[in-house]
């Protein structure tokens, strides 16, 4: 049975142009792509994908990390990484890892056995010693702010961005300001945690532990938020909510409970979803389809590491 | 150099035996590990994962077809996908439609190719004569009531469950029902306005085609729905919303519009999503990462044929 190398000499081009034409890629001109066809009509040859790809050392396959599916901030990032990936007929291998390492270290195995062409990390629970590792093996992308190191990445300076917001919530009045996080201990949290205890300290403003809600991940954790404010006797009277699910969840639940926004308690939400857009909640826009989209051309593009910045906006609505 | 075969013989063991090593799949006796890993030592061999794949006709990649990430539906049978993915060592391929149907043929031509194990389609726009053909080159699981097909399924009955909802609007007194709908195109949307069809026609009910919404997905949809529904000499009394997310986003536009649900309008939701217990929607609770832990199961599972029908439960709240 004729193999791939044979459809290539018989049709006079390389074996990495058969093999694009087997995979429908873009960039083959018609010309080619009629001479491969030929050659495969004479020799009957049924092609074995995946043995393609071992001889042009090349999957199609990028590798997605994310902590959840079922999270709209994750959900955007991949909806931008997954329509780019349709242009380019590239696949993606999902890693949901829920914040486990273990499965983080499966992602990155996977880059070293050359099943996957790069490796995007929206989010990640390892040190950065571990990525350094397997930095010489193949393309790994970030999606946090990694200036400094030799890698590519897309993403936020977290840091700026909540000392913006805090600074706003402070301009508006506000010295008892508190924050909800998704989780305490991932890279752009401790960011956040340190954008935070610099401008308490720079404004001589009390650091009350109570003031920071972790695990706000959903909308239904804004009901927890509002039941522990409404047990304090001295509660915080605007709170930076880095999810504008979480951030709907304490608008609603403040209705109910009979606590005015802003008056009683200002709210500014982050990622100007269209929730926020709807119940007219201030945010800090975060183009997340966007920011995947240029995750997914860092992947697969030759150029060398590349490192861009997003900026963000505030967007000034009715809960502050 | 050594290969995959001299591995195994000189462990002792099979091929695939060293394969599930390499790959850390569980259910491998200590001892055997131990013979492979020592072989692996003496030989300084290097696994090309790929290659090894191409020897036992295995890649321990499951594929899902989703039409978009960026959608709480999607993205909870997606969490229970991946969560039993995890559990079983496999990793799953991504394939994103947009409702495409070149895309579902992309997926499916990669289980024709061998390059993923079996293929999920959690929602899809081709006809059934598409998967008929692919049937036969690999494991089809699909999340839709196919009853009378030899494939696999974890569905709902949703002509029996539309009904059920209507039924339950009507005995309220409701007679000008209308309802909100992702995509009118779609296998569970025909079933859906065939209940209604029929339902109305039971009870003599005029059918006004005005009350049918289309395109109905995302939370901001509802703001939509609410502006026609104002615009409208004769609204409709009640609204069923398959989506939790738009319900909820007609609820807080009907609130902004002084229309008071259930009064002027009753609003009853579809999935028992978080949203719908906060803002205490009547809602229909289906088990999406339930349903999704059974797909892939049933992907995985050595069994024959199997159909699982899930069943739903009306959820009484304050909406209706």
């Amino acid at each position: 049975m004729a193999n791939i190398k044979d459809i290539a000499k018989m049709a006079g081009v390389s074996v990495t142009t058969v093999s694009r034409v087997l995979n429908n890629h873009p960039y083959v001109s018609a010309d080619k792509k009629e001479a491969v066809r030929k050659a495969i009509e004479l020799c009957k040859y049924q092609p074995n994908i995946n043995a393609v790809h071992l001889s042009i050392g090349k999957t199609y396959l990028i590798g997605v990390v994310i902590p959840f599916s079922n999270h709209p901030y994750f959900g955007l990032l991949l909806e931008g990484i997954a329509n780019e990936a349709l242009k380019s007929n590239y696949k993606l291998v999902l890693f949901q890892t829920n914040y486990e390492e273990l499965r983080e270290a499966e992602a990155l195995a996977m880059l070293k056995d050359k099943q996957i062409d790069a490796l995007i990390i929206c989010s990640r629970i390892c040190e950065w010693d571990m990525i350094d590792e397997y930095l010489s093996y193949g393309r790994i992308i970030l999606c946090e702010d990694v200036r400094g190191e030799n890698v590519s990445a897309t993403f936020i300076d977290h840091y700026k961005t909540f000392t913006k917001a805090l600074t706003y919530l402070y301009d508006k009045g506000h010295k008892k300001i508190g924050y909800c996080i998704g989780r305490q201990t991932g890279t752009n949290s401790k960011q956040r945690e340190l954008a935070y205890h610099d401008f308490m300290e720079k404004w001589d403003l009390p650091f009350e532990p109570a003031y920071i809600f972790d695990e706000c991940l959903h909308v239904e954790d804004g009901d927890r938020v509002v039941q522990q404010v409404k047990k304090m006797s001295d509660p915080p009277s605007a709170l930076l909510v880095t999810s504008d699910q979480v951030a709907a969840g304490i608008v609603t639940c403040c209705k109910v409970n009979n606590i005015s926004i802003p008056e009683e308690l200002a709210i500014m939400g982050f990622d100007n979803q269209p929730i926020a857009k709807m119940m007219n909640i201030t945010t800090l826009e975060i183009p997340l389809v966007e920011m995947g989209k240029n995750l997914f051309r860092q992947a697969v593009e030759k150029a060398d590491i590349s490192q861009k910045e997003i900026f963000v906006e505030l967007i000034e609505r009715d809960t502050v």
